[in-house]
């Protein structure tokens, strides 16, 4: 399978890219990742808005240069404006990530609205394995936020969730892999640590959604943002020991790419 | 008075209990406390689901290992959410914290919602000397969250409340007092910049609920988490200044302890 | 025209008020910008409550030292709790601190309703020179939360909203414009990092609701806190790479102030 890393050029070009775009990106997320989350974005030059503050959910994603919607956002939200975003982001032909935190653990009204924004067919799809196995219809043994499955054992489930919805859909595990249904590549690297820290996950989110606002192919876009994700937690891993300096070394070491 | 501090074997024996077991704990609190409380768990080895989306209070706190409720919480969320997640736990016969954060400050309507969960029997009840004094209906003076009580002078205190609730009570200060309202041991240790640093509170209160999960007499599980706490904040505040970085090696060293 | 910064023993001297007033200070802010406001004012002595629960927005405002509001808050919040805190404030004669995050951004009910709080006539607005140009009902280009225009660019809007308002107004920049209308001083220094770390701007506007809770004079407690954040983004700034480091050492520096 097809290997994409921060070696390959296009990665660090993406970057750059966003870097030289300074792109508005909208995000619906929850009070657990918002913080890291507009911080990772902030890190590589993006300008990150969260929250669906009055008429923000209306307005803001067609201005947005993308939109990432982590559905833990129901956490500090209504149903309602999540919905709203997301139409109002397919409405108005912006690209946006949809980040199913959490689903198929166990919460079925939940899993309900989370599978009910696929009609507002989103550019990317990413979780962990248990996350889009379950989206996809398969078994999963999601147990909360942590997954139970290997990101190895869901590439087949994602590519039937990508073919089906047209989406790319990316697992994320010791090695990520992703998908548009056809073409499947694998991003190696990252640090186990970024499943210790709060967020993490949602902000690769926010990062893909980064990407998506200045580089025209999906997969492309979304391969850059988890290489040099990988990238930054590789560098940050082999220079701290313990949860709390490796996310602090993480937001540096993304500040620092292509910078 | 017993004490028990990190050199007594139950307490690195609990921790790693928690990392064997991966409890999945499931907590309710505001957008303040909660990324501090979730990397605190996860520092552990603990999987935290925060918040009150869709479904989750009535349907996980049954699946939980144990669950916490900051009442500060209905910064975040309705109250009713908020007792439903407290009355689910109760019924499942989940071990549950109760950190009431704040009661007694002067906000009327909130201390009786807070007064109001009693009924669901918490196991734990945590918080510092005005808190637990103004709960246990005695004079108190807090000023917001901080306390112009010490801990010693919230011992009697504690210990009514104990006797009249059924749970254990844990009184946070420079030393900490835990008491099922027969027995009380004092956790000494700690640092000042715990009090400087914003859901530090609140984390130790998720931190007991990992315990609780997993250790089976909930005055042992309680010390536990104090004294995990207490020398993991020695240990970070010996080697930083200023309360920032203080913080990131408080969750550095709870993530090395028993790993 | 006249400058203010660290060396002028005004400043230390005010950071010295806060430590030995320990004022409480109530806020409503958002999700995003919360967990860092709270810490900046722990890292300076005050004691902070953060959030719209039951009945806070109605007893805390007569209680506290100062308040401030990040209209962001809505992220979290309806609308009307933080107009009742607002109300609140002005009633008790509370001074409290306006910060209209993202106005003029393009959403026309948010902005309507932040202009509104002006009937409450906050004690000081602060902003980044687009948001204050839209507030003052000029011309910006604000692009979410970010800002197009310069700090300069802003001073005569913000002179103006000042003799408007009656309130201090203060122009966050690489050079910071402070004016209550009639006397504009400048505050240099900073880091350019402050713009890439969220709630960076938020939680300067905590630090000036600190600093009125104990100096007299309104433009002189919002110059000392200022000069405070800039002379400590400086210090973190000199011995930090990166924007997750940069974070942690601001308030690091700022619990070393005057300590």
């Amino acid at each position: 399978m097809e290997e994409i890393t921060y070696e390959d050029p296009t990665v660090a070009e993406g970057i750059a890219a966003i870097r030289a775009g300074s792109p508005f990106v909208y995000g619906l997320t929850n009070y657990v990742a918002a913080n890291l989350s507009a911080n990772v974005l902030l890190a590589v030059g993006a300008g990150p808005a969260i929250g669906a503050a009055a008429d923000f959910p209306t307005v803001f994603p067609a201005g947005a240069g993308a939109v990432w919607i982590n559905t833990a956002a129901l956490i500090s939200n209504p149903a309602e404006p999540v919905s709203t975003a997301a139409r109002a982001a397919h409405a108005a032909g912006t690209r946006w990530v949809l980040d199913p935190v959490a689903v198929g653990a166990g919460a079925t009204e939940y899993d309900a609205f989370v599978a009910s924004l696929l009609e507002y067919s989103p550019t990317v799809i990413r979780g962990n394995a248990s996350e889009l196995t379950a989206l996809a219809g398969g078994d999963s043994t999601g147990k909360g936020v942590e997954t139970t499955l290997s990101s190895e054992d869901a590439v087949g489930a994602a590519e039937d969730l990508a073919r089906r919805t047209g989406a790319v859909v990316a697992v994320s595990g010791p090695t990520d892999y992703l998908t548009d249904g056809t073409r499947t590549v694998a991003v190696p690297g990252g640090d186990v640590r970024l499943t210790q820290v709060t967020g993490a996950g949602c902000s690769l989110g926010a990062l893909i959604a980064g990407a998506l606002a200045v580089v025209p192919d999906a997969l492309t876009a979304t391969a850059v943002a988890h290489a040099a994700y990988a990238v930054a937690a590789e560098r940050a891993g082999a220079r701290t020991t313990g949860t709390g300096s490796f996310a602090v070394a993480l937001l540096d070491e993304l500040s620092l790419l292509a910078a």
